[in-house]
């Protein structure tokens, strides 16, 4: 039975270790540990040949036994996710404000971490060494809880960086792996407000559900994208194809990927026939309502949890509109606050679907697939935020900080 | 029973209706509601009569019948705080950054409402008009639930809000109350995540920690404060007792008062008689540790816990320590990370104390009892996080707002 209080412990007392390490001894250490990770290849590649050979006699699906597979390039990849940390700046100590009062007291807003973070995460080992490298640049210590397919994985991957901390004269508690893989360890974790200031899940749906419905730590939501695609009366209507193929079909089981096209009555006529051709290309199956099954003959008649479901799967769902008002609303009662699209000419149109629909990226004329940390040009991405609180959208390294107010004075008292 | 879906839809609809509405429009119903408010004061009177009627049948204390009642003057000051708000400015539509990626795309990150806030609190019926007065400058929809023994003054409040709401020619369910009493409906509404996007609680520590443990939405933490002051060997000892007599004695209730006392033992022979002289006349009781009880004759020996509870009462501890680090370690282990102080008139020390402890608002020669919206120049303010996410410390109104990714391009995909 792992014990988490002691784990909370050593994570606190490392938080405030990490608070004496600078930007610079913190690189050198995420330099060692992309080395290290490469020199102890073959360890790594024993330890995951456990996890596979696991999965592969529990009748694993394929798709996941791929995702939890390391090769000498994931290897490779990981390091050099390490190093393009490196090359970001740290922004802890940035004074984000400074501002003096009436009375003397001079105020600063300074970027300080977070604390304690705790990640958890499903069977990709790569998001061990990830999650480690984005948290410990910004002086936080982490919880690590992986899926227990990769528990092999991880505990070499873990035992490697915590090596390069160590020859790196840093705290090796920067970073913990609870290696006991059942769930009540999991249940426990959430729990644990003395110690763990921050909860971040990375996962399927069901996974970040349980986790917002479980945890009394503050939780950063992540992930789920209902995405929608509308095509305006104003739209131009080749750049809606290029876009709806690219945002639905680029890359099929990701949360920024499109699930669903809404379609102006206007243009309905003159896009949904030419638009199915291009995703019946793609092997896309198509459920809408009646008008778009009057004109896509192998359209499906959808139901309404088919607007409601983030598929991330060869289907999307298609809805006509008589005005972009009702484009608003289908997308705001259906949508999942991630990313959302209007393709249209019409300046106006653009800016009140920009203004009314509530999601954290909306876009106009351009795929939702750009919704990420690296696209948005943060150089990181530790998740997409779908919350309101803390951070939306992309998170990067600022948004796994927080800040704290210095107020200097001279004797000041309330009167 | 009250049907918290249809009241979850209703402010949903406000909250999506408020989008529409201008500062200028806010602003003239805010004006609205502080007339209101005055002209109705009678109604709100007799409300509050029955609500104060059943209080001192029910035995309440006196303190809390006091915080339950209403005057004229008390009603004055409601009005008068929406009329502050007024002049603050709604920061909604703010272009936070903005920013071009090679690929053309251009980027805005800009302020929007948080959208449903949801805010349960005890029975100061003042916070009804204060609560709803933020939330609707910075165009969220509210849904209150406030303190049984207030529920016959919470409703007449909120139905002269509604009213200058209606008038104002704006969706009156900008404001709902909760009117049911039952204590599941406060449970009701900590799940429901489809509709509130923000719980913040304002209370006593018990209320605080029931949402924080039982709610699935996420909340902000408010309020404890085990706030410290440390007497750094290099303190100005005057200047010290001046802090720590205001720090604790001047309002004795609130979160940031202090509780605490550390001092450095090359002082504290010089120190400490003299602030147990001062503490004396206030008729604050001591508590310490066997150093302290050797100075001081009428001080009480401390048990741990007396240094790890807000008393908000005529009570400190006092704990000696060798050192800085001893001082800076002791804070955090049994702060609440609210506001801690160090009376120092050594640079280096003052700057290892900011940021070495770990809260909110750290301070050098000041009371900790600038903690506080208004002394820091908001101009308005929700409550004091604890937490580290989304917002720390004194809250006003950017505090009630989130951001949203704007993008735009001319047929953009991702390759």
């Amino acid at each position: 039975m792992t014990d988490l209080i002691q784990m909370g412990q050593r994570a606190e007392a490392a938080k405030y270790q990490l608070q004496k390490v600078s930007e610079d001894e913190k690189n050198a250490a995420l330099r060692r540990a992309a080395e290290l990770l490469k020199e102890r290849r073959e360890e790594l590649l024993a330890a995951n040949a456990e996890d596979i050979a696991a999965g592969e006699a529990g009748g694993m699906h394929p798709g996941l036994l791929d995702r939890l597979r390391l090769t000498d390039a994931r290897i490779d990849a990981m390091a050099e996710g390490l190093l393009q940390i490196v090359v970001l700046p740290d922004c802890i100590g940035e004074v984000l404000e400074r501002f003096d009062r009436p009375n003397g007291l001079h105020i600063e807003k300074r970027r300080v971490p977070l604390g304690v973070i705790g990640i958890i995460y499903e069977s990709r080992p790569n998001v061990t060494a990830d999650a480690f490298g984005l948290c410990f640049k910004t002086g936080n210590a982490v919880i690590l809880k992986g899926g227990s397919d990769a528990i092999h994985s991880n505990i070499a991957i873990t035992a490697v960086l915590r090596e390069a901390l160590r020859q790196s004269g840093v705290t090796e508690d920067a970073v913990q792996l609870i290696e006991d893989t059942d769930r009540s360890v999991t249940a426990q974790l959430m729990k644990l407000n003395q110690y763990v200031d921050v909860l971040i899940p990375r996962g399927n749906a069901g996974l970040i559900r349980s986790v917002m419905e479980n945890s009394t730590i503050p939780v950063i939501e992540t992930g789920t994208g209902n995405c929608h695609v509308y095509v305006d009366k104003a739209a131009d209507l080749d750049m809606a194809a290029e876009i709806i193929i690219n945002a639905k079909t680029q890359r099929i089981g990701v949360c920024n990927a499109c699930e669903s096209l809404v379609v102006h009555r206007d243009v309905k006529d003159a896009f949904l026939p030419v638009m199915a051709e291009r995703l019946r290309e793609k092997n896309v199956e198509m459920r809408g309502d009646e008008e778009t099954c009057g004109l896509i003959l192998d359209c499906v008649p959808a139901v309404p949890e088919d607007y409601g479901r983030e598929c991330l799967d060869y289907i999307i769902s298609i809805k006509t509109v008589d005005s972009l008002e009702d484009a608003i609303a289908h997308i705001n009662q259906y949508g999942t606050k991630h990313s959302e699209c209007i393709i249209t000419a019409d300046a106006d149109a653009a800016e009140r679907f920009l203004n009314e629909v509530d999601a954290a990226c909306v876009y106009v004329n351009a795929s939702t697939r750009f919704t990420d940390g690296f696209e948005f040009g943060f150089g990181a991405e530790i998740g997409i935020s779908t919350q309101k609180l803390h951070a939306r959208g992309p998170m990067g390294l600022k948004e796994l900080t927080s800040y704290k107010y210095t107020v200097e004075g001279n004797g000041q008292v309330r009167g």
